[in-house]
């Protein structure tokens, strides 16, 4: 994959900076190249649902937010990503100590990105993926009109 | 639709008050009834991403949980509900005061439900549908085994 | 909701004719009105799966094409429309005489539209809902490039 | 992954043979093993939509069958599975001589399965990703009642 922005580092990286919801849930930028993203999240309390298991709404946040970071990487300077719809499935109890999401474009496009986000859980030293996603993402300028 | 737990209000409150990460978001409980459920979210920078709308994130946490609780209504004391997967499409940008999720059961079976939630946001007195989900969440016994 | 094309049940009734596989499957259209379509199929042993339930396959193919035929009341005549991402729901066992899809258009945009659709079959003189999907499609010029 | 069945090839050859729709289209089986399957289909004009095109609804239909085989490869003999939902995203226009799918088992539950179909298309000679799917699956006894 080939990125039409040599900056995309920079560009990506305030996609979480500036991303009030992303700070707040703790949701940090990992590894980064051409068309993938990571990031990680350590596991507080405040994460949990009813059965102490990563409330899916926190592994669809970071499955979402990692997603378009990476179809991020490939656009121009002064476009932006908007995400039109994507799919999670919940594949086992996310529990441990941290979460590691992978973002890898699926096929990124002038108008329209389809990137998939799995999403693994580190418990006692081992990973295990609990998430599965695939998030379609519109490619906007900067000051996004929809 | 029938309900098979006659103290149904009761048990989909706990669904909200026992899971940690939408008290800290911030979701609240509303309207309840055999089969549909209502949430609401006020609003707060918190919630937004870098255009200043409210994160797919924060949307798609809204519409899991509210699932949850109307697919609650309908099951037997002591047991479950548990995500399998959801899909999301995000409508329109979501901005304004406050969120409104209503979830509603479109199908209630023994060992799987169907839920549609919609999420509108108000903004000057007006409420704009902006989101759109279907969640399929398993029945299990309280004390999940997947 | 509005459309760009005045001339548009005769536009769509193409997007119905010009399919080779939906005639071929034997899906015909039924009730136009601006943002909404329906459309029929009688069952036939060869729409069936191996439980002699009509085959998930067929119901995603008429919610597909249901929903793009929808999405087409409402765009600029010399505009064509392409399905991006679709999610279908198997609610019940799909048995019986025929089968009725009602496509809705839920977001008319300008580059994207987003549809349900529902399928209902109809055995011994009752409708019963069986699928739902929501489908996102793009607006392209007639002659696509993606 | 272990299968519970020693006879898969010939339960999941069953789940071809007897589809009706999936003879009809004219889908065929290909490489099995634990946990995966293949299909293929030599296109032909019957299965094109009107920009020529394979339609959305011949891939939707190879992901969601292939799915299910692959499914069908762990599970007991006697017990059989059905599609729960599936999402698809058409990620190029499906164009060429024919088609491959490949199916494997993200999961494979006791009671559930999630499964991820790719379709390839082959034009002169090169193979290019045209679809991706997502399909969950229930697995219920032979005569299934839902």
């Amino acid at each position: 994959m080939k990125t039409l922005n040599p900056d995309y580092p920079d560009t990506v990286r305030q996609i979480f900076e500036r991303a009030a919801f992303i700070v707040d849930v703790g949701i940090q930028l990992g590894a980064i190249e051409v068309g993938a993203y990571e990031s990680t999240l350590a596991i507080l309390p405040r994460h949990l649902q009813q059965h102490q298991f990563v409330h899916a709404g926190v592994l669809a946040t970071m499955a979402d937010h990692t997603a378009g970071a990476a179809a991020g990487t490939l656009i121009e300077a002064g476009n932006s990503v908007l995400t039109v719809e994507f799919k999670i499935n919940l594949l086992r109890p996310a529990i441990g100590e941290s979460l590691r999401c992978r973002a890898t474009v699926l096929r990124g496009g002038r108008t329209l990105s389809v990137v998939e986000s799995e999403v693994f859980a580190r418990h006692d030293g081992t990973e295990t993926l609990v998430s599965k996603s695939t998030v379609t993402l519109a490619i906007v300028p900067e000051t996004p009109r929809r």
